[in-house]
C-alpha cells in the first residue's frame, strides 16, 4: 500500500519524504522500499539522513544501487561515505565502476574532477553532420542527456564543440569543423568547483567539458550539479558566518552539541575579553549605574553595523565583486556609512540617555562613543574580511568572530573610558 | 587601444571591468564602447552600476541595445529601470518588442512569466523525426539555443517535449509522439520564481515549458536564468539576516547609509528595551558592580546560540527541508541543544566568574542564568521564523531582530534577577 503510493513519484520528493520522516518510520519505509529502491535517491538526501539510509540498505543492496548512477553521481555518494565504509562497499562494485571511483577519488575534493561524468561524446572533426547523426542513431553507449558534441583530436584533445540545437539546423553534408564553435571554456579536472560554477554563471552553460594534465577530453561537467554547487557553497557562507558548519536538522543531538560548542566557546572568550575592558572601570561603574545600564547599546548597535558591512563583504568577496582593484575605494566608503550612521544614531541615543537620567553630560559621552564605534565596526566590516582571505582563511568562518570581539572591546572601551574622563567628578 | 583590449574579451567580463571602476572611468569607458556596446553586458551588471551606463547611454543607445538582447533579458532591464525612465524606452522600441515588454510587465514580479523567454520550437505530434529536421534546417526565426522541441495540441497546449539528444537517436521515420516525454512540469507564468527554482533543482532540468491561464504554450524558463534566481534568492536571505537589503557596494554613500539606518534604529529600539530590563536593578548593580562586568557575557553567548540555531531554520524553511511535518521534532530537538550547549557552558562561565571574583554564589548564578537563556536561545532560534513563516513574513527579514531582543531581555532579566534574590543581603 505504502508502495503503491510512494513508488510512483519522483526520486527527489521520495527523498524529501524519506528526510520529513522521524528516524524509525525512516528506517522502516527504506526497508519497505529495498526492492525497488532508486539509487537517485542517494543524491538527494541530507548527509544525515543518507547515512541513516545507506546503513538500512546495507553494503550489497548499496552496491547494486550505485551501478545504475551516472559516473559522477556514484563517486560522491561513495565519497560521503566514512573510510572504513568505503572498501567494503567497493569491493562489491563492478571492476570498471571501481577503477572510475578509485580514479576520482585520487582528485582533489571540490575540484572539477569530481563533479564530472565520464559519459560523454566526442566525434572527429572531419565527419560530416549527416554521418554524425548516423553514428548516433547507430551508437548504443550515449549519455542518457547531452546538449552537445565535443570535437576532439587524434590525441583525444577537444578542438570544439558543436551544439545540438546548431547541429540539428545544418545540412548533413557539412563538416563539424566548419560548423563547431573553437571558443569553448576547458576544464582542468583540479579547477576549483567555485571557479568552474563561477564559469557557468558567467557564461550561461549549460555543460562543459573537462581534460586532464595532458590535455585529454575526460568528462563533462553538465548545469544541474553546478547548481547543487552553488547551493552549497552559499550556504555554507550563510551557515558559517552563523557559527555553524552546515544544515544539521538531522543530525543526532550529541553531534550537533559537539559542532556547534567550540564556537560558543570562541564567543565566550570574545566576551570575556569585553568582560575585561569593563573590568577596567569598575570604579566609574560604581560611581555612575547608569553607564552599566547603558552600555550595552553602544555595544549592540555598534555590532549590527559591523554585521552588515561585514556581510556585504563576505557575499560580494565570493562572487569576486569586492576585488584587490575596489577594495580601498569599498573601504573608505564603509567608513563614511559608520561615520554617518554614527551621527545619525548618536542623536538619538544622546537624546534617550539625557531623557532618561536627566543628565546632558552623559548623553554627549554615550553618543560620542557610538560614532567612535560605528566608524570602527564599519571598518572592521570590510578590513576583516579582506585580511582574511588575503591569508587565505574563509572570511566566512573566521569574520565575525574578530569583528565582534572589537565592536564589543571599542564599543565599551570608548563609552566608559569617555565617561572615566569626563563624568566622574 | 583601450577599446581593442575590451571588446574582445566575454560580456561577463566586460561587466566585471565596468564594475571595477571608479564611477568616472566607467562612464569613460562605456562612453568609448558605445558604438560596439554589447547589450548582454546590462544583464550582468550590479542595479547601481547598470543604472549609471544606462545614464551614460542614454535611452536611444539604450532601446537599440534591448532589441538585440533575449525577450527576457530585454524585460529584465526594462523592469529594473525607474518608472519615468521606462516611458521614453519604450516609445523608442520596436512595436512588437514594446508589446512583450508590456506583456510581461503585467506579470507579477519574480514570477515564471518575468522570467520566460519568448523564442522557442514548438511542433505537432503527428509530425516525425525526418520532417522535424528538415523544418528545423529551413526554419529562420529560431531560439538562438534550445535543448528540447515542445509537442503541443492544435490549440497550442503541450502534450510532451522531445529533448534534442533523444531526437537524434530516432530514425527518421519515427512520429514525435512515440517518442516525446509526456512526464514534463508545466509551469504557469504566475508561479513564484522560488518554486521554479526548487523545480528545477529537483528535476535536474534544463529548461521547461511555460503556460498561460488557459493552458497555452507561451515561453520557456531556461536553466541560465535559473542560477541568476538561485543565487539571488540565497544572497538575500544571507544579507537579510543582517539587516542588509542588498549588496550595495556600488550604491552612492547616502543612499546605503539611508537604506542601512532603519536596520539599526529597530536595533536601537531592541538594545533600549534590553536597557530598561537593566534599569530594573538598578540598585542591584549599585551593591554589587560585578553584575555590570559580567552580564554582557550572558547576553552574548545567548545571542550567539539562538543566531546558530535561527540561520539554520531560516535556510532550512528556504529549502524545504524544514516543513510543517517536522517542525515539532526539529523544536525539541533545538531546545535540548540549547540545554545541553547550555550546561557545558554554564560549568566554565561559572568557574570564570568565580576565579575573576573570588565568590562561588557569582558563580552559581551566571551558571544559571547561562542555562536558561541557551534554552531560550535554541527554542526562539527555531520558533521565530516558523511563526513568521505561518504569517507569511520572510522569515529571513525580520527573525534575528526577535531573537536578540528576546536574547538580551533574558539573559539580562534572569542573571540580575537571580543575583537580586539569591546575592543581594
Ligand atoms: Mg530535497
Ligand atoms: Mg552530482
Ligand atoms: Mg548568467
Ligand atoms: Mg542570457
Ligand atoms: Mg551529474
Ligand atoms: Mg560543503
Ligand atoms: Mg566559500
Ligand atoms: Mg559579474
Ligand atoms: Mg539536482
Ligand atoms: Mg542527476
Ligand atoms: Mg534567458
Ligand atoms: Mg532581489
Ligand atoms: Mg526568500
Amino acid at each position: 500500500k505504502v508502495r503503491e503510493l510512494v513508488l510512483p513519484l519522483h526520486y527527489a520528493d521520495q527523498a524529501d519524504l524519506i528526510e520529513n520522516l522521524p528516524p524509525d518510520e525512516r528506517r522502516a519505509l527504506v526497508t519497505l522500499l529495498k526492492p525497488e529502491f532508486n539509487a537517485e535517491i542517494l543524491h538527494e538526501l541530507n548527509d544525515y539522513v543518507r547515512d541513516e539510509v545507506i546503513a538500512t540498505l546495507g553494503y550489497q543492496d548499496l552496491a547494486s544501487a550505485l551501478v545504475e548512477l551516472d559516473s559522477d553521481d556514484a563517486l560522491y555518494v561513495v565519497a560521503q561515505l566514512d573510510e572504513a565504509e568505503r572498501a567494503p562497499v567497493m569491493e562489491r562494485l563492478p571492476a570498471d565502476l571501481r577503477a572510475l571511483i578509485e580514479q576520482g577519488l585520487s582528485l582533489p575534493e571540490y575540484s572539477a574532477g569530481r563533479l564530472m561524468q565520464r559519459e560523454l561524446v566526442a566525434v572527429p572533426a572531419y565527419w560530416t553532420v549527416g554521418e554524425t547523426i548516423d553514428y548516433l542513431r547507430a551508437a548504443t553507449r550515449l549519455p542518457e542527456d547531452f546538449d552537445a558534441l565535443y570535437v576532439v583530436d587524434p590525441r583525444h584533445r577537444p578542438v570544439g564543440q558543436v551544439r545540438l540545437s546548431v547541429m540539428l539546423r545544418r545540412q548533413r553534408v557539412q563538416r563539424l569543423r566548419d560548423i563547431m564553435d573553437t571558443d569553448i571554456p576547458l576544464i582542468r579536472t583540479t579547477a576549483d568547483q567555485e571557479e568552474v560554477a563561477r564559469l557557468f554563471r558567467d557564461r550561461d552553460l549549460m555543460s562543459a567539458p573537462v581534460v586532464d594534465a595532458s590535455g585529454r577530453l575526460v568528462g563533462r561537467v553538465t548545469v544541474d550539479d553546478i547548481i547543487d554547487v552553488i547551493d552549497e557553497e552559499a550556504e555554507d557562507d550563510m551557515l558559517r558566518l552563523a557559527g555553524v558548519a552546515e544544515v544539521d536538522l538531522y543530525r543526532a543531538i550529541i553531534d550537533t552539541v559537539k559542532a556547534r560548542v567550540s564556537w560558543l566557546g570562541v564567543n565566550l572568550i570574545t566576551a570575556s575579553l569585553a568582560s575585561l575592558v569593563i573590568g577596567l572601570f569598575e570604579s566609574t561603574l560604581q560611581s555612575i549605574v547608569a553607564l552599566a545600564i547603558l552600555m550595552p547599546i553602544v555595544s549592540s548597535i555598534g555590532g549590527n553595523a559591523g554585521t552588515q558591512a561585514l556581510t556585504v563583504a563576505v557575499r560580494s568577496l565570493a562572487t569576486k565583486e569586492l576585488t584587490p582593484a575596489n577594495s580601498w575605494r569599498i573601504l573608505g566608503k564603509e567608513m563614511l556609512v559608520g561615520v554617518l550612521n554614527g551621527l545619525i544614531l548618536a542623536v538619538v541615543v544622546g537624546l534617550i540617555a539625557w531623557v532618561w537620567f536627566g543628565r546632558t553630560d552623559i548623553g554627549y559621552v554615550i553618543a560620542a562613543a557610538v560614532v567612535i564605534n560605528l566608524t570602527v565596526a564599519g571598518l572592521s566590516g570590510i578590513a576583516i574580511p579582506l585580511a582574511l582571505q588575503r591569508l587565505r582563511v574563509d572570511p566566512a568562518v573566521a569574520s565575525s568572530v574578530f569583528l565582534t570581539a572589537i565592536t564589543d572591546m571599542i564599543g565599551f572601551f570608548a563609552f566608559l573610558g569617555l565617561a572615566a574622563v569626563f563624568l566622574v567628578p
